[in-house]
């Protein structure tokens, strides 16, 4: 963690209330916060997993409806996410912060109390970053390393016709979740399912310990996170691995209050659900022949729900199968 | 490489833009451009640097006066620079873009040019980022990583009182530059001095190879780079070690044309010099038993120029010394 190119008023105080609040360095974190640079002793025997993502205002997140630690905490758990999707266990994670001038002093530091939060949790350890100033939106700009052994890794182009698609969690629920906080005059929706499904807009929850599973006992043969939507990541790994798919609409876990949302606003809830970004959840393809490997990571997996979805098939395409029928599965999604 | 959270119109076909512009990957690059995150071998027997920082419009830079290519450029210049400071030799950038929906395709392009440009000349591999829309500025943030055996790392806390305090190439350039962009309306600036000066604004050459040499010759005792300017580098050092500093205003290698811009806006070259940021030069600090050690980097280095400017001292705080007196030295800058 060092100051930017630019010298904030009370940036190196920053910096140092940064500093306090970071655990002991771990043993192979040589340098951490404070210096030009971090350094680390790589994991022995291990590749290396390295991932970027930013959230930004008005694009990635409203301050109305997510607080500062909310936004700390998903900028962190959007990295874990990729990391897990690859197989990985994360290690650390770099924070670069553009901060308008009017966040307040408090407003940092609960920013930082979501990304602690959510480090603490998965085991993560701040090594440094950068602060600086923006002109307007806020931006907090997360890097994550992580590591898996050489055959542990997991991309999203080994998978083959025939193998079965399955889903962690459930699907839909953060978009339903912002859509209800954008609309939330209507009074009906005060109730605690759709509370939940804002929380997942808010807190997702990274597959961490699934996709390091996953990962460590060989159990998929490709797999991703659905930061752009179901849809778009069953199309991907199709494209990746040079085959089709055909998921099947009733399997897909879309909780009943997404479907609510969805459809007091008059659109298909299976279409806004696999077209809604921001899931955070992973989406990975298993051979038949390596079921066995997928229920020892199941039962490792500390009560995570993972549904069978549908398979890939030899057929080019991407379809949805419902009511007796199928139709393309629509693509991509603009979120706000 | 991959689609931040918001899915761009034609933004996976900027991901394969980028992808068929990037060179081969290496040996050690298992997965690139293309899935959830990258995938590396780790540099054998070496220690890992790890370094983040964002270029954020109207903060670090003005489109008036930088180019998308200048900008693409000094964003990885930052990062090299850190990179170089603890004594490492960088080795993979990721790339994470928030792009203004104004910025044109071809810009886009002019700014990977000018990114991908000097990762060729450092020898660094493009290897994965994040491409996301901003509401506003144009936000440009890298994350470079590098490596160095275990005792070539270079801090900045391992000085000692009596260690002589160098710098690399001038000091002051780019902040002249930059006001000399600012204020263009004047004709008598636009000679080869001053439009060297913008260049240095423009586009800082990062001392990647003194920066490593330093480091395998073990020939300074703490580093850093001049991002946020020399008298705050100087404070680093000095803080960082537990001495105090003492500076010789008449060997501080600030260029003739530097002298100038500053002078005709009635401040104090050399005051205005130590205090202006963005020249991403190296301090450090060599113990005089260490002077051959220097020589050696000295010849390796190709010319770049290396100038003793003052010493580190038991006496604490940070003085400048100029004819037969000493002043303190006045410490950060704000840059816009």
């Amino acid at each position: 963690m060092k100051p930017g190119l630019l010298n904030l008023p009370g940036e190196r105080d920053l910096i140092a209330q940064i500093r306090a609040r970071v655990p002991a360095n771990p043993s192979w974190l040589t340098v951490g916060i404070g210096d030009d640079a971090a350094v680390v002793h790589p994991e022995r025997g291990a590749l290396e997993i390295l991932t970027t993502d930013a959230l930004i205002e008005e694009i990635h997140f409203d301050r109305r409806f997510s607080s500062p630690a909310d936004i700390g905490w998903k900028a962190l758990a959007v990295n874990l996410s990729d990391v897990a999707a690859m197989g990985g266990t994360p290690r650390l994670a770099l924070l670069s912060l553009g901060l308008p001038a009017s966040m307040e002093s408090h407003e940092i530091d609960s920013l930082l109390d979501g990304f602690l939060a959510l480090a603490a949790e998965a085991r993560v350890a701040l090594a440094g970053g950068n602060i600086t100033r923006s002109p307007g939106p806020l931006i907090v700009d997360v890097t994550v390393t992580g590591f898996a052994r050489p055959r542990h890794v997991l991309t999203r182009s080994g998978a083959r016709a025939g193998d079965d698609l399955y889903v962690t969690g459930e699907i839909g629920a953060a978009s339903a979740g912002l859509r209800w906080l954008q609309r939330r005059s209507d009074a009906r929706r005060d109730e605690a399912a759709f509370a939940a499904c804002a929380a997942r807009h808010r807190r997702p929850e990274p597959r961490v310990r699934i996709g390091a599973l996953l990962g460590r006992n060989r159990a998929a043969s490709a797999c991703m996170d659905l930061s752009d939507g179901l849809a778009d990541g069953v199309r991907q790994i199709a494209e990746a691995s040079g085959v089709g798919a055909r998921l099947d609409a009733a399997a897909i876990p879309i909780p009943e209050a997404a479907r609510t949302v969805f459809a007091l606003e008059g659109t298909d809830p299976v279409i806004s659900a696999v077209a809604g970004g921001d899931d955070y959840e992973l989406l990975f393809a298993v051979p038949r022949r390596w079921r066995g490997r997928l229920a020892t990571v199941l039962r490792q997996g500390r009560g995570v729900p993972v549904t069978r979805i549908g398979e890939l098939t030899r057929e080019p395409g991407v379809w949805l199968a419902r009511d007796g029928a199928t139709e393309p599965l629509p693509g991509g999604f603009v979120h706000f």
